[in-house]
């Protein structure tokens, strides 16, 4: 009797010697699936007599073969941060072998708050990436709440939602960055934080905080940037104001370094002699700055490569983790 | 009798004391229109007694609330390219007061030619500002034959498709550049032009070649770079070797002019001493260079801004003239 239980995914994937989710894909259309993957499945669904989920494959195929990039960030100078041109190779490399239409939304200063999620859920795009999201962007509750599929860069706020979302552990970096400080003999260890409401400034301070907690140091000297150079400037003004005996930095952006760097100069302070500093990102600033800037690895492409798969694994109707977290890794210049 | 005839949307701009298009787009749900001339328009449609078109209107309230900006360059290296960030701001100036969303579309390399035309033909947007674009990226003729509003930022390269644009005079742009070098006494006057199957590059490469024609001197020191500050450095070093007697450059963007001041430089030209060059965009470059360029103006934002206000008025029905085309200056710095 075994013959009259309808195949299911699995039976096709094991008879096409491929993962569930490939099956999957091969199965809807054949996003990001190989030749020799796509006719072995062929094959297996041939020989089995598998027929999928009509309505759910209808799902799929009501489709207008595009995904958005949404890079909700009212400022221009968004778009001379090597962020955005790390986010864009990474949706490209993504959707590699696909003929999906990239659109990218970003917002407009002065736009009514609600609009881009309106225009999102109206049928334009079949699904949606949120790249360098805040707190009161209300991306969350209007995306998390529809059909829509969509996947974070970075962690969301909201807990409870269900959001789909891929991640650098942030409090990790901050805190290995914060190790390479009191590992090189610092103890007034200060940070530049992003802008609080991004869940990775939260992240990323809150690793500092851990290692100087771990180590018995102070955590009073915290100034709040906003991830640009001008910003990262204007804070370490204000550090140096307020803690005269810093004598080691966790920057939380390369950019803002970049501004942390020009000031300590113009206060006549030699780093690392004087002030040690570490930045976050590695996505070509760090290369530049003299002293070349120690910093944390930010693997920027490879997450929205990540989110990008989800993506489609989501598309597809496959099943697909609910976070992924890559790891920070601590790139060695000469500022520490 | 004269009670029978309807009143036209000509009568109505007149009653209330603003112009056709701005009646009309009062008319058509208000898009860029001050409160006081929306009140004097309502009120002479209510003196007048005038309906619209109905048809014409529906077409215009059919709409997805959205239009594209579309900038065709595969290249990633765009986003660091001061014409990107003037665009987007022309735009966003543009849409002021609109609550239209705006989508952009970079090409993605290895993306099917023509994929982008099928998108914006499918209904996902209300029109199309094409800037940056190339000969062979099939925009002109797949959106040129359709119905879907479409405004170029740069003259199209087909003359028969009545395809509406709004540019710079880069002709003349390229013979002031041009006419300051000769004014300077210079004879030996070479060009690094941009990519060739832009229309922005073949324009100003005509002017140049034109001021030479007027004043008599040889235009054969031609070579092509790309409008980036590599390709303007790898172009500068083969004109070099093939016109060593060069003694000016007209470099058609200030970014490939940034790298022919570099390669000036390897090779111990003094700039303006040994050799003159005039840029072109002044778009922030040309202030941060050493020394300071001379350049020509490229009004992008409001080029830009004028496009969209074009694309606007196509929206609302309202007439638009097929080209308009802004007057170049000439910037003055210290490289002549």
């Amino acid at each position: 009797m075994r013959s009259t239980i309808p195949p299911t995914l699995d039976d096709v994937a094991q008879a096409a010697g491929v993962s569930r989710s490939t099956a999957s894909r091969a199965i809807n259309g054949g996003l990001r699936v190989s030749p020799e993957a796509q006719a072995a499945v062929d094959d297996a669904v041939a020989r089995l007599g598998y027929s999928p989920n009509r309505a759910a494959r209808s799902l799929v195929t009501r489709r207008t073969d595009s995904i958005a990039l949404v890079v909700p960030e009212p400022d221009g100078r968004i778009l001379t941060d090597p962020f955005l041109s790390g986010t864009l190779r990474g949706v490209s490399d993504g959707l590699l072998g696909t003929e999906l239409q990239l659109v990218l939304l970003l917002a407009r200063p002065g736009e009514h708050p609600g609009q881009m999620a309106r225009y999102l859920r109206s049928g334009h795009v079949d699904g949606v990436i949120v790249a360098s999201h805040h707190r009161d962007d209300r991306l969350e509750p209007e995306l998390g709440r529809g059909s829509l599929p969509v996947v974070f860069v970075g962690r969301p706020f909201s807990d409870e939602a269900d959001l789909c979302y891929v991640d650098v552990d942030n409090v990790e970096g901050g805190r290995i960055a914060t190790q390479r400080l009191i590992q090189a003999g610092r103890r007034h260890i200060a940070t530049v934080t992003g802008p609080l409401d991004m869940t990775a400034a939260v992240d990323r301070a809150a690793g500092w905080r851990a290692a100087l907690a771990e180590a018995g140091l102070p955590d009073d000297a915290v100034v709040e940037g906003d991830f640009t150079t001008i910003g990262g400037a204007a804070a370490t003004e204000r550090l140096l104001a307020e803690h005269p005996d810093t004598d080691a930095i966790f920057v939380a952006s390369d950019l803002m370094a970049q501004g942390t760097l020009r000031v300590l100069a113009a206060h006549g302070k030699r780093v690392p002699d004087d002030v040690s500093v570490v930045g976050f990102d590695n996505l070509g600033i760090a290369e530049a700055l003299r002293p070349r800037l120690t910093t944390v690895q930010n693997p920027v492409v490879e997450m929205v490569e990540a989110a990008t798969g989800t993506l489609l694994d989501l598309l597809a109707g496959a099943p697909v983790p609910r976070a992924r977290v890559l790891a920070p890794v601590l790139v060695e210049g000469a500022s520490v």
